[in-house]
Formats: C-alpha cells, sequence, structure tokens
C-alpha cells in the first residue's frame, strides 16, 4: 500500500499535463487517504536535490485550477540519466520514503522510468503516464497534450487558408516535430473542403525531395490561385539527414550536446524561402516557424483532452496495486480508455503515422489521414466560404 | 439618397472586417431599403473589372454567418491607385451607377478615398471605415482588428512564459508591425505580476540597440532564470534604416518592387539568434516568427472586436447623409463611440504608441502603456502560478 507517491513532469510542457498531476493527487487521495504526494521540482532533478512541493492537502479547487492551467506547474527537465544519475534517484526517493513515483512525460521519460525500475527491483513501484505534443508513443491511439496542440494547428492553418484566399501566394508554416508527422499532418484537420489549404503537407516519415516541394507549390498556384503548405521541422533528405543539414550551409548548422542537429532554429525557414525564391521568383510567399505557439496555447485547450489527461493521471494510480507499468490510452469499441502496458513496450520508442495515413507518392494526407484527425480533431467553428 | 453602394475590402484581412461589411449591407438595407449594395471583389481591382457580388439580398442569417468568418471574404488588395488609376475606379463606379463607396482598410485605404473623393467633386460620397491589426490609424482611440490580433499575442506571450517556467531558457517572439508597436506591445497584456514575460518588448517606437538588447537578456535571466521578449518586425536602428538592413548582409536584405524592405523574413529572426548565440553562448534559446498567426486567428475572436467592427460599417452607411469622410473610434465618457472625420485627417498617417507608454530610457512598458492595454484587451483567462 502506497504511503508516499512522489510525482513529476518531463519533457516538452503541455497544455494539459497538469490535468494528468491532478488527475494523480486527487486518485491517490481517494485511494490511499492517508498517503502522502510529493511533487518533485523539475522532473528527476527535483528528487536527487530533494526539492519537493507537498501537493498532500492542497484544496482540490487549487487542483483544479492549476489542473486548468498550461505547462508544467512543477517545471520540467531534459534530462536523461544514466545508471550513475538513476542511483541518485532512487537514492532520493528512498530518502522520502517513496513506495512509487509516477513520472508524466513521451518515451524518454518512459526510458528513465524501466531504467528505474529495474534497477529497483521490486524496492518500489514505477509508472509512466503519457504526455505529449507530438502524438508519438507507441502502444497509444493518441497522447494527451496531442488533440489541444492540433487544435491549435488545425485553426492556424484554417485561420492563413482564408487569408490567402483575400490576398494570394505562398504560405509555409513550420511546425515541431522531430521524428513523427501527426501535429504538421492537424494543420489539414480543419479544411472546409478539398480546395481548402492546406495543399501540401511534408512529414519526416517521407523524405523531402527540395525538387518535388517546388512542383507541388507550382501545381497549388495553377489550381487554387494560392498556396498553403506546412512543413515539419523534422523533415528528412533521402540519405536520412535532416533537411537541416542538407539545405544549410555546414558551417551554419548547430548542434546540442548530444550532436543532434538544433531544428528549432529560424534555419529550415530560411531555407524553404530561399527554395522559394528561387523555385517560384516573384511569388508573392511568406514562411512562418509556429515554433512553441501550439504547445501549451491557452486559447486552445481542448476539453477531450483535459479530460483524458486527468483519467491518465488517476489511472496511474490505479496502476500502482498492479506493479506499475506505463498507461497507454487505447481505442476500443469507439472510446478511449486507459490501459497498463509493459514499461519496456513504449520507452524510448517512436510512434510514427502510420505508412496509410499518407498518399504513396504525394505530400498529401490520406482519407485514413484524414479520418483519424476528424475523429481526433473535430472542427470546432463553422466558417463560411468567401466570395473569392 | 444612395440608390447603388459599393463597398470594398482593401490591405491586411483581420478577424473581424467581416463584420464591418455585415454592418454596411445591414444598415444599408434598413437606411436605404431600395438600395443596391454591390460588395467588389479584390478591393478597387473589383471595381475597374466590374467583378461584384450583389450583396442586397443575401439572407440575413449568411451575411451573420459571414461577419463571423475572419479574413476579407470578399478578397483584398494592397494597390495603392495613383490618379490615372483613380480615373478608372471612378469610370468603373459610375458604370455602375454607384453613387456611394464604402472601404473598409487602413490609412493607405483611407489614401485611396481621399484621392477618389477630391477626384469625383461631390458626383458621389466616399467613405472609409477603420480597419488594422497595427491599431495605427490616427484619429482612433483603438482600431477594429487589433483587439482580436492582440488577444492572440497576450495569449500566447503567456503560454510561452509559462512554458519557459517549466523549462527555463531565452525565448523571442516576433511580431507583425512595420511602424507602430501596439500589437507587439501586446505581448505583456496579460502578464500575471510584474515578475511575468515578456521581460522586454523592442518596438519601432525606439531605436534597437543590439547591446542593450544583450543585456536586457542579460539582466531577464539574472532575475528571473528566464527571458522572455517580445520584438517587433519593424524594429529601427537609430539612423532610421530598419534593423533588417543593419543586421542582415547587405546582399541578403530583400526589398519589394516600391523598394521597402521586407520585414517578412525570417531574416530578423536570424540576426536575433545570432545576437543571443553570441551575446550568451550556450543559453536555451528560442527565436519564433508568429507572423500571420495573429492576424485573423478564428481562435481569438473577440466579441467586443466584432460589435465595434460591424458599428464601424453601420456608422459608415450613416455617414453617407452627411457627405462621407473617415470612421473613427473614440473613447467618450468611457465608451467607444464612432464619429465621422474628414478622410484627409486619416489618409496616409501613421498613429504610433503614445511615449508615455514606454519607460524612457527602457525596453518596457508603462504603466499608462498596461493601463491602454488593460482597458481594451482584458485577460481571458486565470491561470495559477506554477510551484517554480
Amino acid at each position: 500500500m502506497a504511503t508516499t507517491i512522489v510525482v513529476a513532469q518531463g519533457g516538452g510542457p503541455t497544455a494539459v499535463i497538469n490535468q494528468t498531476m491532478a488527475g494523480v493527487v486527487l486518485e491517490a487521495r481517494r485511494r490511499y487517504p492517508d498517503a502522502r504526494v510529493l511533487g518533485a521540482r523539475f522532473g528527476v532533478r527535483g528528487i536527487v536535490k530533494a526539492d519537493y512541493v507537498d501537493l498532500s492537502d492542497l484544496p482540490e479547487d487549487l487542483i483544479k485550477a492549476i489542473a486548468a492551467t498550461p505547462s508544467s506547474a512543477l517545471g520540467s527537465t531534459r534530462d536523461k540519466p544514466d545508471a550513475a544519475y538513476c542511483e541518485r534517484i532512487l537514492k532520493g526517493l528512498g530518502e522520502v520514503g517513496a513506495d512509487a513515483f509516477v513520472y508524466i512525460g513521451g518515451n524518454d521519460t518512459a526510458g528513465t522510468q524501466q531504467i528505474l525500475s529495474d534497477a529497483a527491483a521490486g524496492r518500489m513501484t514505477f509508472v509512466h503516464a503519457p504526455k505529449t505534443i507530438d502524438n508519438d508513443l507507441v502502444e497509444n491511439d493518441h497522447t494527451p497534450g496531442f488533440i489541444s496542440a492540433a487544435e491549435f494547428v488545425a485553426g492556424a492553418f484554417l485561420s492563413v487558408d482564408l487569408d490567402f484566399r483575400a490576398l494570394p501566394g505562398i504560405y509555409a508554416g513550420i511546425v515541431m516535430g522531430r521524428h513523427a508527422g501527426f501535429l504538421t499532418a492537424a494543420a489539414a484537420a480543419w479544411r472546409l473542403d478539398d480546395e481548402s489549404g492546406p495543399h501540401f503537407v511534408y512529414l519526416p516519415e517521407r523524405a523531402f525531395d527540395p525538387d518535388r516541394f517546388v512542383a507541388d507549390l507550382k501545381e497549388g498556384m495553377a489550381r487554387h490561385g494560392r498556396c498553403i503548405v506546412a512543413i515539419s521541422e523534422g523533415i528528412s533528405a533521402p540519405d536520412g539527414r535532416s533537411m537541416v543539414e542538407t539545405l544549410v550551409p555546414p558551417e551554419r548548422v548547430e548542434r546540442d550536446a548530444h550532436g543532434n542537429v538544433r531544428l528549432s532554429g529560424g534555419d529550415l525557414g530560411m531555407a524553404i524561402e530561399r527554395l522559394i525564391a528561387t523555385g517560384l521568383p516573384g511569388a508573392r510567399a511568406r514562411v512562418d516557424t509556429l515554433g512553441y505557439m501550439p504547445r501549451g496555447n491557452i486559447a486552445t485547450i481542448n476539453r477531450t483532452d483535459q479530460k483524458e489527461a486527468f483519467a491518465a493521471g488517476q489511472a496511474a494510480i490505479r496502476a500502482l496495486a498492479d506493479g506499475g507499468g506505463s498507461i497507454a490510452l487505447k481505442l476500443e469499441d469507439g472510446h478511449t480508455v486507459m490501459r497498463t502496458v509493459p514499461l519496456s513496450a513504449v520507452a524510448a520508442k517512436t510512434r510514427h503515422m502510420p505508412e496509410d495515413f499518407i498518399v504513396p507518392g504525394e505530400n498529401r494526407l490520406s482519407q485514413a489521414g484524414y479520418d483519424y484527425l476528424e475523429r481526433l480533431v473535430p472542427r470546432q467553428y463553422e466558417p463560411v466560404e468567401p466570395f473569392v
């Protein structure tokens, strides 16, 4: 029986990750009324530093207000603990008498939980609660945080498409996502009809071909008088290198401490601008980097996303009695349900867009892709087709 | 008495410019039940080409649905007519028997109306109805379209500030606005307290000093552990040149057909990234170009903005009986009221942020600046301070 439960938040914040924390806290109170719930500040760093917030006695209305606030209220970290770091975490958990640790995050976070679980050898229970706007966790139909971020992206591209009907030209919006194209694909979720933008989407799942990109833009301009495209930050060349590496002069490519190419800069945007300027000289064109706009935007928090994120936190506490694991959102009989899967099934794996979500040989979603988005991210508005 | 009224939309679309068109159409029906109302497609281009939509008999519920849709339903143009072009416009208006022309747009649009009005010498009546997310029309307390765009920017920066509390670093968001800083300043409208970002704003009204910018970032990092800044696309150097010209190598500066430096590219963002990388080496930093995101975003349409935009269209029709002019939103006794001012008072002039909205010698808003934003763009959400 749990007596001290530690909860932490890892990786990039989302609009609903605090819902999951709230689900953990309130379900823990219900199931284990005498237990302490400690929130570690800045993910596992807080455990190592013994830097906690005691969440046990917070008033329920405050917890619900925190739940409704985007970003990670406990702070977050991108630390990927190695074996030595994990020892320090286990030591820290031991020092506060923790018998359970719930870590809310993506596949890296699940990986940390698996290492800890293996090292702890049954001394305590570890649960991973899912969170990521990238929607790239295996075993999950979709992940908490995705729907809200997708709603931002869908609304932004619907709006930009209407804008470009009035003042025609080319628009490219660059959307977060290193390995999975779900969030970029969401740009097409709220198209009014086949004539609506985005007319093409460029996803990490397909090699990016600059010549084809220019040909696509020419086709879009010829067919619609405008061309709206969504481009993932993570698009890569046929040889597997990121497009940033192939489009940007080598001396300008930035890398992080792990040697990963930085995708977050404006370099890709500039490279895209140059491609357009060269391929369609004189065309009115605009490239925006949406960057952090979709991630935890307070204007586009989706109610279903909130409920599911809360339920994932509750499920994390229920999973303690069964020895822990990773909470997965499964689609069963048309409903999203919470199931527990082994940590090893999720840890450090990436779910990509299914092959059949993309039209073969084209930079467009298939009907299956649209169907998935329509189910998860139904259109919230009924704009009227303009007169032009 | 008006028998044929032509209405058109000019310049950049907004979230509420169709409200103004709806106000024109419905008030015209009320005042002049026998009049025809023709919508010119793509601004004055539609008049020259005799390309109209007859708005006279559209069902009222359809008009209201159009009003609720962002962007310019009639299409728009950036044409700035010269004397010869104006003659063609007058000829076009004459050919459809127009006795009134209502043109919805910014200061360029007002300028077109003034030229037309002078050339028409009383043959017909010209009204300018205000619209601009830049909020840069003289004679106006604020302009239709601004509040909705400002709400997007305010929510985006509130959200990013919460995000960067969880994962600290430097964030710079680049916001539209060539000459006036209102929309960039709106980034600070929803700050929770003095500790909240954006910690600095860089506006066209103040010369941008790269050394001071780096010093500001260092101060922000030292004081808050993170630093969030909003930068206008239109920031300029002390010599009056745009920062794009001074920060970007000359061969990379792009110009439009009029020789104006293109502000809309990613060049400024890249220059800002380089400034940060040089001034604060190793700091986690992200620069996003918000670009078109705020302009007509369907997720952040403000109700007050909608009502005022509609009222501006109604006022434009009322102004016909008085010989036309420019509709201005005035603040009287704490209320926004519609007044008619001469076209010459608004045409081709730019309203800047008042001096006293900015702290002298600093890149921060004054209390007067915050008060203005708080009055116009009240915070829509009550997020809770995180634990970190």
